[in-house]
């Protein structure tokens, strides 16, 4: 942290300052520029939180230096994350595809986009059971009964699953039938819902929230991490900017910034990140070469007859199109998907 | 709604649009134009929800002609909501102001900020017992004990309650004590939060998403009411933008635009909308004068010594300083504050 | 300038850090912290400015303390700059308002245009000669026939004129006709055309980017400033954000931000701002509330044949209720207008 | 272009809508919904662009139904343009890369950038002599000298070159020196500037503004065009949002979208869209990989030297390195790069 005061300073002030710091057990460190002085604070920073140095006399800003978020911070564990899901490995040197339907609507649906999935390697179920939508009056999922049919197609093909979760009572219910725990980006900052995903054993897959800066992201997982999970699995699925040809805009960087921020696995979702089916493919193809550990595809057998988001779901030829793309760019990039099939 | 089919496209393709709509009830009215064909939608527009007209041959795109918001709609409730909370009307004639400390910390400091709330004139005490703070190491706020003390200040200085609900068992534990529940920017689209403070009789005061456009805002305000809760306040706290001298970019015009749009009072916040309270005056000024129904505002009787939000919090001085200039500003704009004191 | 060096940090590359800021003829202030050492840097920064320091091995990242601006510093020119135009002041006690149509259309149309300005109190005459269109198939301007036809009117009706420039050539035109140079927001940072008006003598209006941080507009008057032109005033008129609703984001609090960090006057329009004449009159109220110098706003005879900009003008009433709010605002915040006519 | 009337706006008001648009030869289609009445407008809608028909009685909105943009849209040129530059096409078969240092420094820099660039396989030899900086106190750049050394450089490794211009003086200049104009981000909107690069015969690498909508990137390209230059190619360099992580958010997804809107060829700036040159690898792949015809990446002998942009330039061992991973993403993509060298 740094205390950065205002041009020309009274002496008092910055003794004021300096005082403070020694009484809350800090060492201050000055430095008389030439326009300003600063002072640099050593010791643990958390003892200042609450002290509103901003509003000392003659203080101009507050500077930190280190990052707030410690777990999932690369600094502090500079080796890569691996989480096990079943025998997948996400975050290691396979390439993990989820997909399916955005939400599961049917029995026979759910069964018929499971199969596609499995026969293009991808290695779980994703498939939304309570949907958080913009308008109450749009469809808002199947809830525990859709729950229930995710874990039927999860053993029925021999796929992990993930589902999203919305609630504590949602939560309740997924423990009974996922592998993964998905939080939205919606729910990003229910920092409620967070703790209480964080005291399951199950992996949780936070999805980056629509205004969320990278740094806010990091913090999140770190609400999960501090209840005692430590498999928390990142997300990237599109900021919001003001360009309208795409739903959100991908933030494809975020994955570069967040291998070298942090050691939990990166996944991305092109789907909801362009929100229009012709970009899952080329986006999907530039996360994977950005070194993300995986994909999340919304995939239905049949899109137009989708009840949610069809226009961003890839239908089965499209989905193994791209599967095989995929395969290759894994492995110039060091990786397996798909060849043990 | 309008459906735009790409240039050149086949007739058997806007055929099969045309034999949709009539197949699902609805009318379609055919503009062919110079460079592309459009179809208009008669009917009840819902019903094409989840047909997925997008991914028919030749069509490009879809473009809404109505709001899905219709009880929160001006088109169809003109007259302005007045919402009553005890003998305060929000929306009416007189300007209310929300005010007091962002956390509350201990009976002392909720007392000192209650009086200098009475005192300058406001009508409601604000105050957070639940805190969704960005960092899980930040102070967390008192829980049910914060609002116990918050009832017995409300009490003691006769003003209404006003705190943050971030939890199913936050709305059980608030209906106790509060007059009315806020829900927070980071939850206007947890939508189980909303359902659930729809099913209460409790107004919600319901802050805008710090990255949602006004159109969601009155989509999150369309799930409380389509539970069955009319009273909802819409409040402006800012939202994000590539800016970083303030904390967020408070959109003062979005007081007029849901001033046009909407029946439901709006009020603002400048405390949270731009973070530093150098700004906070200015911004409440101008949001007063841009039409808003009330304020809300941090204010602490030691804003240095504040656990949460002390460099946005005005002290008790510059608060009584604001709130005169308020109510001069208030009779300018034909209405009224503070006189009765 | 402070650099943060990585945890665990070499001695050698600290070293080596040291002894570059030495060499550069700079002082290091080293502080040592639990986490990570930083070093101060003291002395002129601008020597370090292409010395890239963030390659150095071990550097995390250089944070600057101060800004890069200094002619248009509230902390080192802390009196607040009047800029006289003819008898006009601007930044002075008298609030100023500058109004006129969007684009300069016939003699008539402009004839009218000043008269309501005229009528109404107001003291600046603005009208657009050369046009920036996003679309080159939009009606572009009358170019210096439009000047001419400003000059006129600002002589017949006692106005000062504001005009826009867009290239070198209109600059030259400009200097014979207006009174103030205005620069547009897409030309905040044509450097170029900021150098070109720096060098000649007049008044420049300078219109906020519309992704432009407030710093970095105090840098682009910087640009005018430096070339020896000290008459820069500030124009907020909205940024770009993912808010649909208005055209664009009318950023009110940039206008406190600006009185905090420079001393140069502050207008605002909230014509272009919101892009809808609902909205013009209530945010010129909240940008004069907010403390604003003066407002620019688009009036036309008859909005509804302008050719550019009809659906944001006001019409001559409406104008002429504004002008007599904005009087009554003005006298609260201290300020006139007006009140000769 | 759809004309949207108020619900229950009166039928005169309809009429004389309609009657508008048949005096200025235009057709009108009439559907009347449920809630609102839509009309459809037939005929050549820029008839329609000056007459403000949001004005009109019980109007609440006007809906554009097709691009503004012609000659660069791929609805009515379908077949992708190829730009011949020397020998290289750019847009066709061939992957091509731009690479150099951000600003020419003198002949010795130039000259080894030239030669990493050579060896590496890239094409194209990319140097600034007039730098856009934020600041009037950073480097301003060579100006015509600088070119000189560029064509020098060009002619010595057989590659040819790119500079960036900022004024109709540096279009002057550069039109004897180099090969393609490049306009930057910061004046993608100088139409002036637009206007005068048209009129040369002279390939323009179009930079999208750092807060510009694709479509208004392509109405930028469309005033290149109409002036008679078809020959313009495209370049995402990243946009603005609230992340600041990155100096920009790369918007990869644009490569898509520019692939389905128009014919142009569309290149990548990996270097200004991160910022940091540990992210400008990951995003090069991922821009080839999601179709982008071309790479523009800043390469600089020894970066820790630069005058300009050191921390976001590739030493020459990591340039070398990414050009082989891009030969081999560029075979899977069914393109070609290097493979001569």
């Amino acid at each position: 942290m740094i205390i950065v005061m205002k041009p020309r300073a009274k002496e008092e002030s910055i003794k004021a300052i300096i005082r403070l710091l020694e009484d809350t057990g800090l060492t201050a460190h000055l430095s008389e520029g030439k326009e300003v002085t600063i002072i640099g604070v050593v010791g643990d920073k958390k003892k200042l939180l609450e002290k509103n140095v901003e509003l000392f006399e003659d203080v101009d800003k507050l500077i930190p230096v280190t990052e707030s978020y410690k777990l999932s911070n690369k600094k502090f564990h500079p080796a890569p994350s691996v989480i096990k899901v079943k025998d997948i490995e996400i975050g290691g040197k396979e390439l993990v595809i989820m997909a399916g339907p955005c939400a599961v609507e049917s029995k026979e649906q759910l069964f018929e986009s499971a199969k596609i999935v499995k026969e293009s390697g991808a290695q779980i179920l994703r498939g939304g059971a309570y949907k958080p939508r913009t308008s109450p009056y749009s469809f808002q999922g199947l809830e525990e009964e859709g729950l229930k049919l995710m874990a039927q197609a999860g053993q029925e093909f021999g796929l992990a699953i993930v589902s999203e979760v919305t609630s504590f009572k949602a939560i309740e219910a997924a423990e009974k039938y996922v592998d993964i725990l998905q939080i939205g980006a919606r729910n990003m900052q229910n920092f409620e819902l967070l703790k209480e995903a964080g005291k399951t054993k199950l992996p949780v897959l936070l999805k980056r929230g629509l205004a969320s800066t990278i740094d806010e992201w990091l913090n999140a997982a770190e609400y999960i991490m501090s209840e005692g999970n430590p498999n928390v699995i990142l997300c990237e699925r599109g900021i919001r900017t003001f360009e309208t040809a795409t739903r959100n805009t991908l933030d494809i960087s975020a994955v570069a910034v967040c291998k070298l921020k942090t050691h939990l696995p990166v996944i991305v979702d092109p789907s909801h990140g362009t929100g229009q089916w012709e970009y899952v493919s080329p986006m999907a193809r530039a996360a994977v070469s950005a070194g993300a550990d995986g994909l999340m595809i919304e995939v239905h057998p049949r899109p137009e007859i989708a009840l949610s988001d069809g226009p961003q779901s890839l239908n089965p030829k499209k989905f193994a199109a791209l599967c095989k793309e995929i395969e290759v760019l894994a492995s110039i990039m060091g990786r397996g998907f798909g060849r043990d099939i």
